[in-house]
């Protein structure tokens, strides 16, 4: 293993990922990084997805509340501010079905905290599941380096009923769905999703 | 009728309407004015179907490029500018299917002209369909005071292979669903949906 100096780290492929990708060597950021990158794997699954006519999940852009536009040299935005997403992050279509869901990741190893979970989300996952569609989190645990899907209703039991604002890892182990993590797609989250929701 | 300044009129209320609001006077927006009000108009009828459980529909926030960021008193932007939406404005989730829709006005009174459409938009619109999504597009005829559901497949028909860039009124009126205009919701496109795609 070559560690590199911003922390990155060159890792063989398993045989199979080898087998897909002959001639490519990647970079597989260590554990600690990864967080920032999970935004980046979904984007570019997404991507994967949609070229390839399997699913259509579009990120919803940041929502910026505008106060002032110079249009001296056509439209320029010069103060504006980051507002809080009201719903989720992502949402789509896969099969017809609607789909919707969070992603998040934690450093820590034992649980995952709702802390960083908005009421409005929670309120917007509740509706999305009344509606009939479906509604999970994609949450990567970094230090375990696994990502799993987790049906919404649990994490809305346990942000409205749960002792503590956490979901320990163990509930993620017994009824998440691990997505299977490789080099394109980034995250196999469909082939989870298609697991968890489409088995008959 | 009377005509105020602003080129709005008033204009009293259908005996029905009358009824359900009877303390209220509304004014109503002249053709000229009214473009610019069916985003909002949108808006606040998504508004009322989610606090009526009826259906989960959602805009998407503008997209924007932040250039620059002010970190010294919270986080503000001081240099940015709008993006294209490359996918629509609107989608969400309605009896677990998925929905998604472009919303559109025009002055003309004998066509839409499709030059305001994003060729972008329409790929988007194709993928919804090929995915077995529900695509739309809510088009606004502002001389006519009609509002009309049309399903994207005229629209990228028409896109596509039209002669002319545009889709004549008399399709409208032959191939879409009006939406009937109230008070609330401002306009009840979920019974369009219901007429056009749920109708056994």
């Amino acid at each position: 293993m070559i560690k590199y100096p911003d922390g990155s780290v060159y890792k063989p492929h398993s045989k199979k990922e080898r087998g897909h990708n002959k001639d490519k060597v990647e970079l597989s950021i260590s554990a600690s990084n990864r967080g920032m990158d999970l935004e980046n794997d979904i984007n570019l699954s997404n991507e994967y997805y949609r070229n390839k006519h399997i699913a259509l999940i579009t990120k919803r852009p940041t929502p910026i509340n505008i106060v002032k536009v110079d249009y001296s040299h056509g439209a320029r935005i010069t103060d504006a501010y980051f507002e809080k997403q009201s719903t989720t992050d992502y949402n789509g279509v896969y099969k017809g079905r609607y789909i919707d869901f969070e992603a998040k990741n934690t450093k820590s190893k034992t649980s995952f905290p709702l802390s960083n979970i908005e009421k409005h989300q929670i309120e917007h996952l509740k509706m999305v599941l009344e509606q009939g569609g479906i509604a999970f989190f994609i949450i990567q645990f970094q230090v375990h380096q696994e990502v799993f899907l987790l049906d919404a209703s649990y994490v809305i039991e346990f942000y409205e009923h749960g002792e503590r604002k956490s979901i320990p890892y163990d509930v993620f182990k017994e009824k998440a769905i691990e997505i299977k993590q490789g080099f394109s797609p980034r995250l196999e989250y469909i082939d989870a999703i298609e697991k968890m929701y489409f088995k008959s």
